[in-house]
């Protein structure tokens, strides 16, 4: 999916955040943001938005000197799910079924986007999503498929999101290979973090090599290339990886919540719509 | 009311909102855009957003070679309020509160406004309006002002939004001074659109000779100054007059919906909620 100017008000929207994140003064944000202002004219639109997203957020990371400006906050979202935790288990011994209540969950998880949403609400986002009529639904598709699947590749997207993936992985109860950033991008999920959240106890965690917030195949490292084409399932999570991955014809079911105007329109569904949809099921 | 740093992905929303009004091709959208990012530096924060908007929407003009970018849609948005001419006409008929629904009516047509909205209902506006709860309600503190007041000064804000202040006026039934920017400006209104909606029937019409999209006094003309500055009632629309006006101590009734976070957050209150304020009430 191609890179759209609409973009360009959030990458703005993005660096604020960022700036009032790292605790500057409002002289420093202003500089910051006339720093972002001043990037637009290197931009090529030939790209994705997710290669947009690293070239600005790898521009204030060196302005800032700060390998991982998000550090501090990826920790507490961590925590912040982490307490939902009995909630949730309580939400899954009481469903009748809980694959579907998981992937649910896992799609709850991704609202945790800093790149897209900056407040969020997680418990309202439970008990929504839980019982939420899906604007794309192929859960049942899904179901099917995971069943058939040898080799299961699922795309992480924000770190505390991670907290979800994993309750979601134990149910589908199958060897998964679970694929992280290769750096700490935005508020994005790492190996380390993906460990410290002990999705290695439920799925083989890897790095897909990626710098970028989305998993765009060429920036990916050749051997993780090499699994997604191999691969009989893929679940990627998220916007960025939507936005990375909806051009190609690889065996995706992507969950997501349409957090965005611009992915919104791009699907063809109102902001705020859960996805649980099959890339190119038209065409299978 | 100072400028504040979340109105900059803003100031890109309008740039590329009338980037895609004036039919450029998405090559020169690029470039538009990367033009604002690249004014950025040239922004001094001591000073208010409808300054800056103007610094801005001053140098696109020059960019467009266009002294009137918003023309077409500003006539396209009269004509579309003007239709709902009948509507309006019958809700007052059966209203038994005529000055308070015509002064509701009023803020309703402040959504019309191309800085904070691209996308608005007017006929869904009109509906929540009138049976709305205003999160600030100084109505019957405006109606014994507005009995005693001599000298009524009525600050205009957006162009199709005068339809509604010309029933509004006329409910007020007093000699009222209707005040409108110097020059185009976003898609507020000048002293010739004022004349062709028909406001003039009503009020005398006069330029504040504010170049900017909100009266800030000391941008406008010394004529104009000193008639603020003698004024016993001052009905300000909108959000940039809110901006321009909300550090004086004059005697304003501030009638605005708050359509963005920003003046939201300053009033102390929720996006969307319907304001009719005095000014400086716990001062008088």
């Amino acid at each position: 999916m191609k890179a759209c100017l609409d973009c360009f008000p959030c990458f703005l929207r993005q660096t604020l955040h960022l700036a009032r994140l790292s605790n500057l003064e409002e002289q420093t944000q202003k500089k910051i943001v006339d720093f972002t202002g001043s990037l637009f004219t290197k931009i090529d639109m030939n790209s994705t938005s997710p290669e947009i997203a690293h070239f600005i957020h790898s521009n204030l990371k060196d302005y800032l000197k700060n390998d991982d400006p998000y550090a501090e906050i990826k920790a507490t979202n961590v925590a912040k799910a982490q307490t939902l935790l009995p909630k949730i288990s309580k939400i899954l011994t009481d469903s009748s079924d809980k694959l579907l209540t998981a992937a649910r969950l896992a799609i709850a998880g991704n609202v945790i986007d800093l790149g897209a949403c900056l407040e969020y609400d997680m418990e309202k986002e439970i008990k929504s999503v839980v019982s939420a009529k899906f604007a794309i639904d192929d859960f049942e598709l899904f179901r099917q498929d995971i069943q058939k699947a040898k080799s299961i590749i699922y795309l992480g997207d924000n770190t505390a999101e991670g907290v979800f993936d994993k309750i979601f992985i134990e149910q589908i109860n199958k060897p998964v290979t679970y694929a992280t950033r290769e750096i700490p991008v935005i508020n994005d999920i790492t190996v380390d973090w993906a460990k410290k959240i002990g999705i290695d106890e439920v799925a083989t965690v890897v790095s897909s090599g990626a710098k970028i917030p989305g998993t765009v195949p060429k920036f990916c490292s050749p051997e993780f290339r090499k699994k997604l084409e191999n691969a009989d399932l893929i679940i990627s999570k998220g916007q960025g990886n939507y936005e990375a991955l909806s051009d190609t014809d690889l065996p995706i079911y992507f969950f997501l919540k349409a957090k965005c105007q611009v992915i919104a329109d791009h699907i063809g569904l109102k902001i705020g719509s859960y996805i649980l949809m099959k890339n190119n099921k038209d065409n299978a």
